[in-house]
């Protein structure tokens, strides 16, 4: 299992991002998501229309007590995986991580420092500046080898099926 | 060479996912990137920005006309790669692009059905909703098999040295 907690959302400014993080989350493979901060039941609703339409048993659950996550994952012999630029590259660190059980922490603007402290491992993806959703994504694939990619979804009520130029949707 | 071109950007709403696009596509390998849709100086200055204090030479420019784009990028032989939901599978397709010069084109809330066209390869990580962030991110990986994660960034005046737990920080 794989689990993404979300530190430190705001819904003015984080809205779109948060639901992208959610959304990758949910495409890559993750079982389900936290989100810590703000209370956004707007975006929650929004995540949770996707995973209806678009099958899957992801889970999206706001929790203000972020700390109890992790102490709660812990005890479930979850490894703690932060996710932060200033941490060891993911390429080098993987290895130790496939086939364990993660709650992987994806921070906001500030991330506390017991964060850092709390994590098994702080992990980069790359030591630049760029995206908690392309980390996010690069973290899942390297975890999954790539398998993330060809990961059914149950019960869909929507499905795309690929095609050279079209734009082709089954509903169900 | 690997471009990017962003089209469909819109100020008030696409601010920080534009952003995001722009940051994963230069720590992620990109040599540049074009932005469309809706002239946006701070956007772009906050990119350049990132480039002149992390090093490297990403190019990060506005351009209106995106159709010119692709077509000076087709007469210098670049393929041309849409990343779109609709598209197919790149773990199938990403083989026949290794090695070759791309303009990758990530779009908007709307993207003309011109661009369907114009593209050598419409190309999807994943069937399922995410982002355009995430998308791009895998991508970028799947292409460099990984290598982009080592990208060296040159004349940088700060660089991260990764530590297990500690923010380090070198300035220059």
């Amino acid at each position: 299992m794989l689990v993404v907690l979300r530190l430190g959302h705001r819904i003015r400014r984080d809205k779109r991002i948060t639901t992208h993080v959610a959304l990758a989350s949910r495409a890559l493979g993750a079982d389900g998501i936290f989100i810590s901060g703000e209370k956004d039941a707007h975006l929650l609703e929004g995540v949770k229309d996707v995973t209806g339409r678009w099958g899957g048993d992801f889970f999206s659950e706001y929790r203000r007590d972020w700390k109890n996550i992790i102490k709660e994952y812990k005890e479930k012999n979850f490894m703690i995986v932060h996710l932060t630029f200033y941490g060891m590259p993911v390429q080098h660190t993987i290895g130790k991580l496939k086939g364990e059980n993660l709650l992987v922490i994806v921070g906001g603007e500030k991330v506390p420092r017991e964060v850092y402290y709390s994590a098994d491992y702080n992990i980069s993806v790359t030591n630049q500046p760029h995206s908690e959703i392309s980390a996010l994504a690069i973290f899942l694939h390297c975890y999954s080898d790539g398998r993330e990619l060809e990961k059914n979804f149950e019960n869909a009520k929507i499905r795309i099926i690929p095609r050279e130029r079209e734009k082709m949707v089954q509903k169900y």
